[in-house]
């Protein structure tokens, strides 16, 4: 069933046209930049609105939105000039039969008293035309489904599963630019500003509707009418999550926020009680806002709060588990048969319980065994598999080990050399000999990997070797990566073995084991979440595959999965 | 004073010659990797030891290390082999004089009673022999003085002013990846395992000795002697930061610790009270670590906790601001006095208050005006400049224009074709003529500059460009920079202009930005925490200027500067 408020905010996100009202030459204006943003993408008809030019960056421009030919309807209107001219402006627009704006321009509410009373004037205005609009006050909007990009300025953002209303358009513009550089994208970005008429419930609300929309943010300073707020958002969270970062735990934030939105901060218990009842997930920093957001994207609810650990190093573990306990899981123990298991893996010198720790074992195939031990356990919901994504870390340490080494390296290629080419599945060729073929390939692939980095008995590499093979030809890998391989090892001699290939070698290898992880997810119907060795934030790969900069990351993640959970077995 | 732990560490730092026992042409082997990571870099002798083979990596290798010639004598051991052979090498060292070693090899106390029986008899042999070691069970060291990396695999790390010991080589091994990521250095990294001989304190006591070492880190899981640590800690701490990461909040993490190295987390109210007692600062990830170790770096220590906040949205400082409060410090609020200067150069709609935020004025010289007004103020220790690093983003946003914006752009860049080309700093020019050069060469780009990102009246850039001209000469901009410059723009007509160099264009007014920080720094004895827009980590640039990604870490930073300099005021 579609909300009204979905019907409403129609012209919105999909307008036929667009009036920039004040759009300008003058590379200092607003008016400048928010044109160009706007001409980079939509495809409808878009009309300057400028006093005073006749033409607005190669377009003809128009004195006010009623010199608009009458047969040439304008949907939308975006709002660039100063806010005392606002009101008359508004009316031009409700009688052009406008349907909705978005108000950039400041100096509403949040100025004080005199701002407010000219906001009410022109919310009065706009309502008596049925025109709904974002802001003021804000940083404009995004709607893929028209790709329109309403900003005062032009921000990099991409397509994709996110509803995002943010009060704070410079937190909204950090989050959508961290968004960007972690290949996550928006279906809707909404900075709503001073919301004089769209409330954030309203957005939630239409976000909730939209089936595009798999995950919605909020970044939030304060509500008009909480109770609402409450009332429109748990009806959303039972579809979908909602995550909201809402900061004004201190005296100085809640006077910040007074001097930016307008709006009053509100004690931030009845905030954590009031989110609770809607089922609000809560983030402390736009960073955690986006992780949790990953975290929803790409893993399956949990069945309860009993986490297992696996770690390459035992202090990775003890951080890990300290932030899991931290944060309410519960760090399962091990049965004396489950570690009886174990023990048959991996050297005496093992962890001997959870976090699994082999202490520095270099039998790689073991550690590739344990996930999958660890998930068919019925006391355990989950695994946080820490130290994954390295493998492209792999090479700048062969970088720097010294020449010889290198060249050792390159001469462990040798096998590969002249290896039959394997081409894209190639239809005409039969199954049976093609598996044989992508057998012998990775097995020599393997061969080699595994005598660099671990060592493993011939039946573990042959029964991996196998794993990979069948992994390969499934729906879980982009097929894509077989031409990747033959192209590596179409070399005709070791002396085309250089630095680059070797890296390339290395990293090919991360795709298959993220689609093991991936594969095991499915089977296993529970989260794994996936660390790795560097600070810096990931791409998600193909929509599913991600993986997070800590132990203490993955571990927040997994608490807010377990809290929603939670949330929706309540009912 | 130097300490006597200095002189007895001497060997273990700055080794003439070095035996790696255990040392093997086996790939897959532990001591392969730790040969070959020896091998580069430390330029002393290096002797292999292995029971089977003649050479090792081209190297004559030796059966036992009393087989190495008696006059050649080895300072130091680096033992790789299994932990039950080592108590009969450790004899063969002593009798051959090494007064050093370093025990990689696991098997130790960490596993339970006999691996502790087994460590207490390699102590007593090697206490017997005087021969001090780091471990068992850890991943080696680095030590820049010597150029020596004595770990199990190569990583790669920079020399610079941080010593830092860890009790976990992997959480170690991500805070050096992280910060040779960062461009930070270390002078010593011990990775010290389970610290049979050498205590964390002794490690902490020698670095506080090493006028090299300006931060001390630590990671900490539990201690042999609590009291011991908190005597020795709290002479280093008077002399130079210590910051550490204590894990073992939760059970969950003690248990976990106890299986990783064996020792006893104890209760963490216990922790706070030593740390406090010795001066040590806390962190709580190592990510934290390395951002406060940069914090005490880059910035003089405050006076008080009174803060300001410049920032250019509303949600920034919001967030920074509630960040600032959670950690004690003390958002001030601004005087009547103060608020009317601001009323000068900002527009009405600005803040009027603490975060100072001039709501998206676009007039570049006050936002850069505004920070020496805060600075001067008695009632401000120290400024958060937020979404100051960030030019480097405009670029993108500059490419992400449309087509016929960039072209627009690049005809803006006219008036620079064919200036006179500026040269590095040359003695054969006289003075005057020089300054007014640069003067020129500075003017033409701020004037293109503010065309494109903010209004500024002519009198203003003006100011600014002779602001920026005198700083160019000035010991805080490296004079390079005048030759890029000149680079840049010696094109001889618009169609050179591509949009690469529009982007170095823009980049290159980032050094002169912040030299114009380090300069307020230097002229008011303040801090100045920059943040930028990004949440990628940053450059340490020339070990001075660092910008961190979110306000919540430059409040936390701050904080913690804060709280040193309060412990050294006690005295």
């Amino acid at each position: 069933m579609t909300n009204d408020i979905t019907m409403e905010l129609a012209p919105l996100f999909n307008p036929r046209s667009v009036a920039v009202i004040g759009a300008s030459n003058n590379w200092s204006k607003w008016g400048f930049s928010t044109f160009t943003s706007v001409l980079n993408g939509f495809k409808g008809k878009v009309y300057p609105v400028n006093k005073s030019e006749e033409i607005v960056v190669g377009r003809r421009a128009y004195k006010t939105i009623l010199d608009v030919p009458d047969d040439e309807p304008v949907d939308l209107a975006i709002f660039v000039i100063p806010a005392p001219a606002i009101p008359k402006v508004m009316e031009d627009c409700v009688k052009k039969g406008v349907k909705a704006g978005v108000i950039i321009s400041a100096g509403f509410a949040e100025t004080g008293k005199e701002g407010r009373k000219l906001q009410d004037e022109v919310l009065r205005i706009a309502q008596r035309g049925n025109l709904r609009f974002i802001g003021p006050n804000c940083m404009g909007y995004y709607s893929a489904s028209s790709n329109l990009r309403a900003f005062m300025f032009p921000i990099p953002i991409l397509s994709g599963p996110i509803g995002f209303v943010t009060q704070g358009g410079n937190v909204g513009g950090a989050v959508v630019g961290a968004a960007t550089n972690r290949n996550i994208g928006f279906h809707r970005y909404i900075s709503c500003g001073c919301t004089a008429d769209i409330q954030i419930e309203e957005y939630i609300e239409c976000f909730g509707d939209d089936p595009e929309i798999k995950i919605i943010l909020a970044y939030i300073e304060g509500l008009n009418d909480g109770e609402r707020f409450v009332e429109k958002v748990s009806k959303v969270t039972k579809k979908k999550p909602v995550i909201a970062l809402k900061p004004g735990r201190t005296t100085a934030a809640a006077e910040a926020i007074l001097s930016h939105s307008g709006a009053i901060a509100g004690s931030s218990d009845i905030w954590d009680s009031a989110f609770k009842k809607a089922g609000v997930i809560r983030a402390e920093s736009p960073d955690e806002l986006l992780d949790i957001a990953v975290g929803f994207l790409t893993q399956p609810l949990p069945g309860g709060k009993n986490v297992a650990i696996m770690t390459p190093g035992g202090s990775y573990g003890v951080l890990c588990a300290d932030a899991c306990a931290s944060l309410g899981l519960n760090v399962v123990k091990l049965s004396d048969e489950t570690i009886a298991t174990f023990d048959k893996i991996f050297p005496p010198r093992w962890s001997h319980g959870n976090p699994v720790d082999p202490a520095g074992d270099r039998n790689f195939t073991a550690y590739l065994k344990a996930p999958e031990m660890l998930l068919k356990l019925d006391e355990v919901d989950s695994l946080i598999f820490m130290g994954f994504d390295g493998f492209s870390s792999f090479p700048s340490l062969v970088s720097s080990m010294n020449h010889k080494f290198s060249r050792m390296f390159k001469k462990m290629l040798t096998p590969l050399i002249g290896i039959e080419k394997v081409k894209k599945k190639d239809s005409s060729s039969d199954g049976a000999s093609q598996t044989s073929r992508i057998n012998k390939f990775i097995h020599s692939l393997l061969f080699i990997f595994f005598s660099v980095f671990g060592t493993s008995k011939k039946e573990e590499v042959e029964d991996f070797a196998r794993q990979l093979t069948s992994l390969i030809t499934s729906e879980f890998v982009d097929p894509s990566i077989l031409y990747t391989f033959s192209q590596l090892v179409n070399v005709a001699d070791l002396n085309d073995i250089d630095d680059q290939m070797v890296e390339r070698l290395l990293d090919s290898f991360q795709p298959l084991l993220e689609a093991l992880i991936i594969k095991w997810m499915h089977e296993h119907k529970k989260p794994i979440i996936t660390t790795n060795f560097t600070e810096e934030p990931t791409s998600l790969k193909g929509g599913t595959f991600y993986s997070f900069s800590s132990g203490k990351k993955a571990a927040l993640v997994l608490s807010k999965l377990v809290e929603y959970s939670e949330y929706l077995k309540r009912g």
